[in-house]
């Protein structure tokens, strides 16, 4: 397959799904700060990962673009809230000044607000599913957005500033900050398309370990990439004394990790056969990028 | 109807049930700030109004504490957020330090995103009813409580502040700040409980009315409340340069509208007869509340 052709036309798709929803106007320029942050681009991946999950399942990925994009904007308000002063206090993100450089800090804290409801709003528009099956995605998706998982694991960032962590801290603290979206995307598409209980599993064993691999590459990526390159300043977590998994195990240990982390990743989707070729090159991706 | 005993007895089934709600953990820490704001009393006006909806249509209102309670935690976010340095900059609410003063500015931001999302996720858990109205009712609130509702006049408000704005332009910003959640609350609770096209349509128009004259008293305890019996420093509207409804009427003039209002208000629930009672009474109660 050409997965360059696939990962573009499916990112068309989502841009192309979140620009058409924002012109439903809200009642201030709140909407403004919003899609500033939500159509600046970026790699769209964890709307991608459930719609080719939905794929290896045998489903249309497509058919689910509302669940997958209220993923990217719950994803994107992540973004606003953590680059704020208070927060890790980042000028730039995608090579743009943040969101509330532009707008301001108060401005900010609300586009993120609305984003976060607007996802749900959004999610709760999809159709082609049992009312049933939604809520309980739907609810899924909100545990693995809260304090049992994204905001629980931003927590743990927030207070693992400036003293040392140890290993198992730094898990749970990846497991919920990045983690628990990408077992979101992963399951909720699987749960969309109808999956088996055997598929089910495996699937989440998936996402955990792709989790993983994309963490430990985002902070080899701190290390070895350049400021242009990230669109953003490297070397910010050994300005802020974070531990990671450079830190922690050195960079070759690192890389080691993340290589067979990736290993048993794909070995989960041998069920799949041909259908879920997307899912394994998106893995592939998320192991090896640059940015 | 002794209404001080029932409104105590439903002020109890809510907080039982956040209390109960928030023993389940995440996985940090933010759990603790979540918890210092959501139970810390309040008047939990909203859940208490959706179930008393619920009521007035023939339901029994504690079989809806799932979705009663999520509002509540709506509320809650949006004030830990609003008392933000960056937002309105308060140090006191409900007579206790803010959020951010306690557990600093960054979990702050994250304990009002975590109960945002928290108030999702129970409102999904929801029982008792169809899982196609539940989808509904809940994409409803989110529509009210996002940047088309509550965001959205957060964010005028963020924006009026330091100029003078028009009586319209005050409308639409309490429309969506206040109103929009009070809308949530009653439409949500009169769906659920599976009220007719004219029941709705006469419940939208008396929680618009309420909406208005609750915050029409809101802006006139500013001026005539003390700060001990508001439980934060009364005159900030002033302060902040804010134009309210006894800046733009003067103080008879609000009181007198706020009493227009609620009689309109009052008239739209003649045909709920006796079961509409503790309504009527939560009407009169937001009218002439002294905190």
């Amino acid at each position: 397959m050409d997965f360059q052709k696939y990962y573009e036309s499916r990112k068309k798709l989502v841009n192309a799904f979140l620009e058409k929803r924002m012109e439903k106007k809200g009642i201030s320029n709140v909407d403004d700060a919003m899609k500033y942050s939500l159509l600046a681009g970026g790699k769209r991946l964890r709307p991608i990962l459930l719609m080719a999950t939905a794929e290896a399942v045998g489903a249309n990925g497509y058919d689910y673009l509302p669940m997958a994009c209220g993923l990217e904007m719950i994803h994107t308000y992540s973004l606003i809230h953590d680059d704020l002063p208070c927060m890790d206090n980042d000028d730039y993100r995608r090579g743009r000044l943040t969101n509330h450089k532009v707008y301001g800090e108060g401005m900010a804290v609300l586009a993120g607000d609305g984003l976060l409801t607007l996802a749900f709003e959004v999610m709760l528009e999809q159709r082609n599913v049992k009312p049933s099956v939604l809520v309980e995605v739907v609810h899924e998706t909100a545990m693995c957005a809260g304090n049992f998982g994204m905001v629980g694991g931003q927590a743990l960032d927030l207070d693992a500033e400036n003293r040392q962590i140890t290993a198992r801290e730094l898990k749970t603290l990846h497991e919920g900050k990045t983690g628990a979206m990408f077992i979101a995307a992963v399951r909720g598409g699987a749960h969309l398309a109808g999956a088996s209980d055997e598929q089910l599993l495996a699937l989440t064993r998936f996402a955990e370990l792709i989790g993983l691999a994309f963490q430990i590459q985002d902070d080899i990526l701190d290390v070895v990439s350049t400021e242009e390159e990230l669109g953003k300043p490297i070397g910010s977590d050994e300005k802020n004394h974070k531990s990671t998994y450079v830190t922690l195990f050195g960079l070759d240990g690192a890389k080691q990790m993340a290589e067979d982390t990736m290993k048993e990743a794909l070995a989960c989707l041998d069920m799949f056969g041909e259908k879920a070729e997307p899912l394994r090159q998106i893995a592939g991706m998320m192991c090896h990028r640059r940015n």
